[in-house]
């Protein structure tokens, strides 16, 4: 099963806040429906949120009816303002959209001609992805023990990504060798990914599962029941500060204080070259409904005030390493980033 | 309104699991019904559990038709048994249970003085408690400072007792005096007794209150938005480890990484000599489906491994000070403790 897919014009897609009571797909005709998709995290995921908006490119390209280029041009940038302004913390969606418009503009074709080269671009973004999630899990299994009990948070597999997944990849690798005891899953609140999408996943592949709440991942490290954490990232700035996913924080310190090695599996197209550190990264700062309200009922008293940031900061003295598709970046991680970047 | 009250020969309580979106009263006429309001947590909180287990006692005393006094302790004992068996770790819960069975087996009475010498007890442990919140409250004020940002967790309030409450009562009476800028209130999954019930608590008072998941406490920390964060406790070891609520290990870890004070606010009745470490209180683990079913709608794929503590254990060099009745006790705790448990 894939996370998205490219079918007579349209972007499939699997509507992830429907998962695992019932699998749907979503069937995307435009650029908006794409930004409106990723808005409201029907798919989410860094990588896959990238190539969701590259394909939302080849929707708007396809969209544009007439022949001239420039007029396409700007029709494109102004349907990726539309895309980039969906979610500010995930860069691989900046870096993906910055892709596809050089595409476009490097061209300098005939409209039908930039439409093709899109598509393609596009398509080979998603089939790097695959590629580069399975790189990077060859490489990062290293780290992952015998008999590893290994904690994860959020949704870092096969649907945050085109496929394969980046801190899920290391451990589907490193379970085909036999290496995974079991892995705990954080259930993530508040929208629950852990609990309903990193469990699915890791079910079908039949690999020892536990679900925590994100309150109970400490209390399971004093109990010596983990010996490597591993997570995904949205975004890693160039000195390794990493944003990822609310609680990621949270488990990087309980990691320090019970001596755990914390890793960080993002794949190149996740680094910000251009922020320098995490205080520079934009927290995505999302609706209080998300926290008073579950499935659909309200769980605290009208009039409550709420904090629901969307993402975290770790900062990289906390991060053992990053494995990346070109390595594993040791400390200290800021020259270690520089050097996979210039690559 | 009060947690719990005794009417006409029936323990009254507020069902807490249906808060806030519904304030229901049960009526407890047996020694069982108490027992089972106790298990499934429509009562719940260290103290509050002890005084509905006084009033369990007074219930099975009551439904005892005889006149041997010998047949009556034995009956007593057997529903003390029953009243214990709920819930392992709160040791209010053994400390009430003790207290009551002393006051039945040294009157020595007819059955009929020592129904009434029960209920005279019970009432007794329930009036006690709000003094001792009080007392309590009124010392631990002074542990808050003023433009106060307060974290806490789970509920430590009027419903966590016969009213005013431990952590939540410091609070209170810091609040009176102008103290408190902020409460920031940990949801506290499973079974979310911060969002449904704290938030409900602190909202009636009018004090700013900002709920979050359990997840966000460490990046909250990390923004410098929490100068104190004050928790209550089921159980206190001698040495000063403390049993409460899961995730409150993790906020103390978070707290220590931070420099941010740690307190506790428990009465002596928490106290538990015998254990001479949190290694000797026994963590209750609680059913799956707290964790993987939401509102009564499943939230986790069928047939998942599940991890459900519900306490853990928090290492005394991680307490700043224990807040009691007698007075705060800092470190070392172990001394502390003794003192105050000698005067």
């Amino acid at each position: 099963m894939q996370t998205l897919c490219w079918e007579g014009g349209i972007l499939k897609l699997i509507d992830q806040t429907q998962l695992p009571s019932q699998i749907c797909f979503l069937d995307c005709k435009s650029c908006d429906e794409v930004a409106e998709a990723i808005r409201s995290m029907k798919i989410r995921g860094a990588p896959a949120i990238g190539i969701a908006a590259a394909f939302g490119l080849v929707l708007a390209a396809n969209d544009y009816q007439g022949k001239d280029t420039g007029e396409l041009l700007k029709h494109l940038r102004e349907a990726a303002y539309t895309l980039g302004a969906t979610r500010p913390t995930a860069v691989n969606l900046f870096w993906a959209l910055r892709r596809m418009l050089g595409v476009a503009q490097k061209s300098g074709d005939a409209v039908e001609n930039i439409k093709r080269k899109l598509l393609v671009e596009a398509c080979r973004i998603k089939r790097e992805d695959v590629e580069i999630n399975k790189r990077l899990a060859s490489i990062g299994e290293r780290v992952v023990p015998w008999q590893a009990s290994v904690l994860t948070h959020c949704n870092a597999g096969s649907l945050a990504t085109a496929g394969y997944g980046t801190a899920l990849g290391v451990l589907r690798a490193a379970h085909q060798i036999g290496k995974i005891k079991r892995i705990y899953v954080d259930e993530t609140r508040p929208l629950l990914q852990g609990a309903r999408l990193t469990t699915w996943e890791l079910l079908q592949e039949g690999i020892p599962t536990t679900l925590l709440t994100d309150s109970m991942a400490a209390f399971l490290m004093q109990q010596e029941k983990v010996n490597l954490i591993i997570v995904g990232a949205d975004r890693v700035a160039s000195n390794g500060d990493v944003a990822n996913k609310i609680g990621t924080y949270s488990l990087a310190v309980s990691a320090f204080y019970h001596k755990i090695p914390f890793y960080v599996a993002a794949p190149l197209s996740t680094m910000d070259p251009e922020a320098p550190t995490g205080k520079e990264i934009l927290v995505e700062e999302r609706d209080a409904n998300e926290v008073v309200t579950l499935m659909g009922e309200r769980i605290a008293p009208e009039g409550i005030n709420v904090y629901n940031p969307a993402f975290d900061i770790t900062p990289h003295h906390l991060v053992t390493g990053i494995i990346t598709e070109k390595g594993i970046i040791t400390k200290p991680l800021a020259k270690g980033l520089a050097s996979v970047l210039r690559k």
